[in-house]
């Protein structure tokens, strides 16, 4: 009892700090200074400064509406002249991070369940159909009856059980259907929040008043705040030809960058756009190059028959995306960060050791005094 | 070879440890511990029980569905007594992670491709109609042909090309069309998945049964794992009025966090809900406040010209928002932590020998026991 | 002034370096260089090696589209032969990050609005209806107008105010509509980003060409990076059968893992496909099993009035959920992870110097060598 209490007076009221050999080397001296000046130089200016070490970051949680603007004319011997807005080609109404502008076509009129010639040659691989040669199509639209039937007054080709007249896809029109599509105008509005911080922010920054937002054009050095967006430029900012992706279709990145420094007033931490193109225009490593989809308008008939108009839709998809990384002081990253700052101070001490006791000339001398020998051998 | 020999038996050999001077000083002992102390605590403490830091982190990869229910009914001179039930509000009817329901709308109906006076002034600045003056139109909707045609008695108005008749959306129906979505159901099925940790979980809880899930509502005391949310609760709980929000149509965030430590049972990994309004409502620093959009319903009359109802739609976007971070114990941060640690427990001893060497009366004495004084100057 | 001189002369000119003692001791050396090494190898072999402590990591930002290919044959009562295309079954036509397979329907035809019996019994809790037993339907899909009317021969039912005739979902056709939607392909093109080390890459490879594109379908060993997906592989590599899954509907999850190491080149980096199922088919613990949604489908009859065909579409909804880190040699990981590793280091001494100081023999006379003793107690 009395040898537990001698212990812990022991361990409560001694304090035990190395012995210290203190050389006085010029050499040795400036050169231990000069490591621990450079660790702690990065130490402080890179980790703390620089990449900012002492926060703890959080990732961006984020909410996106798009509204686009714009009218287009056509003047087609199909269609006749023909006024397309919004509700026309936004494709679906509305979704939630995206956005799909149509801006090239091809329409087939008037399909109903039946049987008709299928397009481009004979597919003779399905169903028996007696004329074996020539390409198959590619996009299944029906299943083949096996019947061999005159496509046009030249060629025959295989009957299919289809929703009939068949798309036919051959032909892309070019330039786009709706190239006036460059013209019309996107709004986007995002919502971010960081819930570590919670601390939520708008692209629409306070600053700004509706009548600005009711004119202004989003451009990089003018008006980089404005959350409209001119079509054409987007394209054209990703170094790529609105006209030319507007034929085939296409997706493009809308990116929205939100670093935050939240130590500093939430005023500095500002929306950075950037435009991308995503899919890939590579022909020679791709498969159905572009974008565009299908859907179908549905009617029924005064005679109760049902008929579809077919639209393969080609477009360019907006898909805004939005990251970011905010950052504000915290605890934990900092003792870390000054943790292993200390630590690495160490080694200051550890290559000054090795030049001294190695490669000076009194290092013998230095030895001596650094250490004492005890030996233990057991034999 | 034999030096060699020599160095090697003496790296393996030899143990080196620093030589400690002890100093029995009730006042730098205590001192010294109680700094010692402190820092053990706050690595422990705060480090490792509070902050998790021995664990590694993994964000959730999440899957979400909602299904909306609910009936309403209108009785207007318009449309006449009218049942809208899922199919007619949900708009489009399945998207990924949100769902829209519209609650107010304005209807134009038969429109077709044609000519028409524009709504609500003469927008002379267009293709030269010769009245130019009065306000123009804030959404193309059509082109001018140049011509001016009577709007009504009293005002002419610049003639568009468009789909006629134009939508007048001037008043927005006050209280909302269909108010009675206040009393209608999400039912939100939310499936998370830590990769890291191949750990995955859903929001319907296995503690939970169906008879429950089916009568339940989400009440964020009596029913928090509640899958089914009241649409009017919803903007409640983010401190809005769900009929004010039903005119111009807003974005809701309905966000799910799962923070789960992995270290106990997957039971205690549970979801938290929590709502959030995204849109702004400062008319001052907005544009186009609220949500809509508009679509349109094709139809082709017996001629077989093609005719559209237009449907500007107002509503509330719920954004199913999932967020969180799963932890799991792993060496790799914790060995960081006690690394930084350790190096950290250092400052203690820089700080009593600052005191004993520098602040304490008998400090020349101390100096004299710690520091030996080799000498080298060149000169 | 002097003074202050000798004090920088002093910080500038010595350098102090621990006072060693040198046990020469075969089991304390020897045991002393194990643990070092066990620490080393930890910290060089884990940390650096296995879990790449010297990168810098970053999170995916990914886009993706995806492209549904077949066509289904039907032959029913109620709808005659049909063919079922792309336009027919993909609902809605485009979306972000997944797509809809229509794989079974309860269609409901020509409804109007009106009043009819309630499907399926009396519900007799609303409004007054004179029957107040038997079940009450779970969906509504009307409002009641309190009058009881026969439902067919044995039964009446109350009457609602709905679109008519009502939905009768009692019976989910079995095996499914749509069954050979087993064998659609799915085309999923994936763009992804790192946007720290900007970074981007597309999961249809720069290494395989347009033809083999054009023909292959994705196998975890033979075809790993085929972009081109069998719908009923997708299910049954989850481990499902996909004619029980087309008869519910359910969600499939299609995961993309891109871990990359960008400090190799970029042809290492690449996607693994997985895949899992995402919704619950626990019947005790759930709630509307599978996954549907009801939509609409609008005519005019030729007397202007108002149609719809109800489709209450069950089916597979693909999720694609792209997830991965990157990683890439940064400074500041490396140093924390270096910083600790010194740390720990000198974990090997002050386990030593217990064993040497309190279970050796010579303990006593260790420690004399080692401590020196300093009194300062003040009494």
């Amino acid at each position: 009892m009395a040898g537990c209490c001698a212990v812990l007076a022991g361990f409560l009221f001694e304090y035990d700090t190395p012995r210290i050999v203190l050389i006085r080397s010029r050499k040795v001296g400036l050169m231990n200074r000069a490591v621990q000046l450079l660790i702690l130089a990065y130490v402080i200016g890179w980790v703390f400064v620089w990449e900012k070490g002492y926060q703890e970051t959080d990732s961006v949680v984020s909410s996106v509406t798009i509204k686009a603007k714009g009218v287009a004319v056509t003047n087609t011997s199909e269609l006749g002249f023909r006024i397309w807005d919004v509700a026309d080609y936004v494709i679906p109404a509305q979704e939630e991070n995206s956005i799909f502008i149509m801006t090239n076509m091809i329409l087939t009129m008037n399909q109903t369940q039946g049987v008709c010639p299928e397009v481009g040659g004979f597919s003779g691989k399905r169903l028996g159909c007696p004329h074996p040669r020539g390409p198959v199509s590619p996009v299944p639209v029906g299943v083949a009856t096996g019947r061999c039937v005159p496509f046009n007054r030249t060629t025959k080709t295989c009957e299919v059980a289809a929703w009939c007249p068949l798309e036919n896809d051959t032909y892309v029109p070019k330039p786009a259907f709706l190239k006036a599509a460059e013209n019309f105008t996107l709004l986007v509005k995002n919502n971010i929040w960081y819930p570590k911080f919670n601390f939520s922010k708008r692209n629409i920054l306070p600053t700004v008043n509706t009548s600005y937002l009711k004119s202004c054009i989003y451009n990089a050095k003018t008006d980089p705040f404005c959350p409209i967006f001119r079509l054409g430029k987007i394209v054209a900012s990703a170094g790529h030809s609105f006209q030319d992706m507007a034929v085939q279709g296409g997706i493009m990145g809308i990116q929205i960058k939100w670093d935050c420094n939240l130590d500093r007033t939430a005023a500095f931490c500002l929306p950075r756009y950037s435009f991308r193109r995503l899919d890939n225009r590579d022909t020679e490593h791709n498969v159905s190059p572009g974008y565009n989809f299908r859907f179908a308008k549905y009617y029924n008939d005064p005679a109760g028959i049902e008929h579809r108009t077919l639209i393969k839709a080609y477009g360019i998809r907006f898909d805004v995306m939005v990251f970011g990384k905010a950052g504000k002081f915290d605890i934990i990253p900092t003792m870390i960060n000054v943790g292993s700052g200390l630590a690495l101070l160490g080694v200051a001490t550890v290559l000054c050791d090795i030049i001294v006791l190695y490669c000076m000339k009194k290092r013998y001398y230095y030895r001596e005094k650094k250490y004492k020998y005890v030996d233990d051998y057991e034999q």
